[in-house]
């Protein structure tokens, strides 16, 4: 059966984030105020499974394999049935 | 009052997607099967305005004055109370 997951692969809290921080700034010299600011990295994909559940392993063994480092980065799984 | 917001910045439907080809093939080299696979990216902020609706018009005006380029992508702008 078909499956339709997103991927959502974020810093872990208190790494550095050189991007956030020179978008931050080049926002304020625009004149926008951001109190913080976040960047992740979203995957949609297809992919067929017997079950959601499969598909959710299927995806995070995605993760843990290539998508996301695990010293830096954490990452949820969604599954849309 | 401060607002989350969340900005989702992605390409445009048959725009040409080659970051996403290149995971594709990877995962594939790697055994992973996926029918159709789409990257985009996400940004999460939090900014000072009178209302939500002030808050995602504030947003609006990043996407198009910085984070998002009109001709080829597309964003989403989500507002949390």
């Amino acid at each position: 059966m078909k499956y339709d997951v997103t991927i959502t692969i974020a810093l872990k809290e208190g790494m550095l984030d050189p991007e956030a921080r020179a978008i931050r700034h080049a926002l304020a010299n625009l004149g926008f105020e951001t109190e913080a600011l976040r960047t992740a990295r979203l995957f949609r994909l297809t992919l067929d499974a017997p079950s959601a559940e499969d598909a959710a392993a299927e995806a995070e063994k995605m993760c843990e394999r290539l998508l996301a480092n695990p010293v830096i980065h954490h990452y949820t799984v969604e599954v849309a049935e």
